[in-house]
């Protein structure tokens, strides 16, 4: 017989694995690893065995966060009173708002002090049940500022019980200081491909590349141009398309091979075939239209029909979605984008991990897999999108160890 | 002097008194009042008072929750989900969905088991800093079962530390054994009207008589017979209307003295200016239409353009909108109605206290007045709508008692 459990994780209501809904009512862990599923108690418990009541609980794999902006320096609060007051993109970018404004208070930080910043967002998501979270950079946008960030996400992973996955985001924005001219872009851009993908690639700090194609931002040419770079260097495409136009980034991105491709609220028929075609995830971020008050939503349906994996996220930022708020997409992933309660809870579990390269060890409940375990205080998967916005996770266990744990309220 | 202090608490960021931000920094408490407002500390303190700091963080009174239906048995997950995949208003209703779902469960359930379920959700409206509430009934839609609702209700007030406000919604639909036959709405309301009403008045059981304006519910007839009948027992009207369509109820009810109209996305300019004229509270419920996917808004500019006094509310209820989180609705005030940081604040107290006749007690930081309470962990008032649907709750105070506290964050 297997050697003793550490913990016995007993009577839940249900067990939600990633993927579905599991006949079982009770989970073992050892060692941090989930060691046994199944009903009532396995043969291998003794008086060391941890034993928590998970009774009338729902039980799902730690959350997996796959898309955020969270290391910065500076807030947008203000901002975010004009925008409501009716403020356009371009009167903020007048006023010095936008993405240069984080970056400038993000430069000015120290790596300490980003790290510092960090740790309570990162700890806000663990509230809400995360265990596995990306972060990118893109408010450096200068070789030491971009690095700087990229350690401290390093640095955060270090410390913090979330696991981190960090995407390489220089061409985010086109730094003040070269806009203006007709070469700044193209200027910028080589900055990005030659001095700090290189230096992201030999430190091993990023593992994807990402890009914003925008109006304002980038082009097709620049992704195809960033994204053939990226990949000698080893580091997958990642994309924020169709957001505020149809620009056809995701097709690009999915043909270059992208994981995912972000946003895709304006993504057309051609997008949607392009991403079945390559297998890559869809990653659709409804707290970002809902914060700023716009009611275009990307195609789910037609997502959907066409076998595209979809995975929600909090687009966690200080500009256009202020919130580490996960649970809150999982109600208006049913709400705006008309998805079930099971497709809202693959879409931060298994689809989430898929879409930040870690489908081999995140997102998932399965024997082998570290204890990553999230308990709510609710009785089946339906009530978790149904409860809107509210934290009710009672315990979440990261590798097996208790990183949070709550008074029932249910 | 005065005598000492119990409590002081100083070195706010920021004290917003329901109305304003203060130009202070410390209030003092004593016998569960508060006793002094201003900057730096107050003579009148000694070895025995409590110093708690508020450094970096907003202060503000209780909020003010003026809308809910949390006293409810049973719950409409399942509904929630079929609506996400496509289910319609009679579809649901055909499925034996809807109000009538909440009124099975909650006819069936005893007083003590409506209490014990409607403590959690108190428990978290309280976690997001809600010292006064407005809960209605109308799951009952039988003469026992609605009195037994508003017993509930007056028992839930005894017990728990927010203060409870009870409204008398008899009329919020009819019950399925009186639907089906031409007198059916009719003869409910002769019920309402002659039963309820008075048995609710005797018994001081509410101070507030609403009703549902709708198609499928009821008219503007209804709503005039019904206000008239409460007004003889005491009772003040609000109303539920312009919520599907544009139907005149809040002019109505506004012309006959309503406290409140509530929901109002679909109100007409006239309907606008009979609020102005009798200066009732607009009622604003983002978060329903939110839940619902729906993306038509009242017309926020045109009520404050006439001076009508807005405030904003969860609408917490089992069918439209499951959430106690009141900090949400601050972010969809600013979203998707265009308000201002400081509107939205003046929504959830000032104006929450006024539509549920509690100008005088609740929703106000002055001296005199009951020292509830909140510390927020945000530096600004601009940074409490900012922070999306994220907790950021640090101390609740209850006339001068700490209820709740939580670890500081930011």
């Amino acid at each position: 017989m297997d050697a003793p459990l550490d913990l016995l994780l007993e009577g839940a209501a249900e067990i939600f694995d990633g993927e579905g809904i599991l006949d079982a009512d009770t989970i073992g862990v050892r060692d941090g690893k989930i060691a046994w599923v199944g009903r009532g108690a396995p043969a291998n418990i003794d008086a060391d065995t941890r034993r928590v009541s998970a009774k009338g609980a729902l039980v799902t794999p730690g959350l997996v966060e796959c898309h955020t902006h969270l290391v910065f320096a500076g807030d947008r609060a203000d901002e975010y009173a004009s925008r409501a007051a009716g403020a356009g993109y371009l009167e903020i970018a007048a006023a010095g708002g936008g993405i240069a404004k984080t970056m400038r208070a993000t430069r000015r930080a120290t790596l300490d002090q980003l790290c510092a910043l960090a740790l309570p967002r990162l700890d806000r998501l663990l509230d809400f049940g995360v265990t596995t979270a990306e972060i990118k950079s893109g408010y450096g946008l200068s070789v030491e500022a971009e690095l700087k960030m990229l350690r401290a996400i390093r640095q955060l992973d270090a410390t913090h019980p979330i696991d981190l996955v960090a995407t390489f985001l220089g061409a985010h924005s086109v730094p003040p200081e070269l806009r203006g001219t007709t070469t700044g872009r193209a200027d910028y851009l080589d900055i990005v491909i030659n001095e700090m993908l290189p230096a992201v690639a030999a430190q091993g700090l990023a593992e994807f590349c990402d890009i914003f194609v925008e109006q304002g931002a980038f082009t097709l040419a620049d992704a195809e141009r960033l994204f053939k770079a990226g990949l000698k260097h080893g580091l997958r495409p990642k994309i924020h398309a169709e957001q505020l136009t149809c620009n056809h980034g995701a097709a690009l991105a999915a043909r270059m091979g992208a994981i995912s491709a972000d946003h895709l609220e304006h993504l057309d028929e051609a997008g949607v075939e392009a991403l079945a075609e390559a297998g890559t995830v869809a990653v659709l971020l409804p707290g970002a239209s809902v914060f700023l008050g716009d009611d275009q939503r990307p195609p789910t349906a037609a997502l959907r029909a066409a076998g595209v994996p979809i995975a929600l996220s909090t687009d966690c930022n200080p500009g256009t979605c202020m919130t580490e708020n996960i649970l809150l997409m999982l109600t208006l992933g049913m709400s705006r984008l008309g998805m079930r309660p099971i497709e809202v809870l693959q879409a931060v579990t298994m689809n989430a991990a898929a879409a930040i390269g870690r489908s081999d060890s995140a997102g998932r409940l399965m024997v082998g897999r570290a204890a990553d375990i999230v308990v709510f205080d609710v009785p089946s998967h339906r009530h978790l999108p149904y409860h809107f916005a509210v934290p009710c996770v009672w315990r979440v266990f990261k590798g097996g160890e208790l990183v949070r744990s709550q008074a029932a309220r249910a």
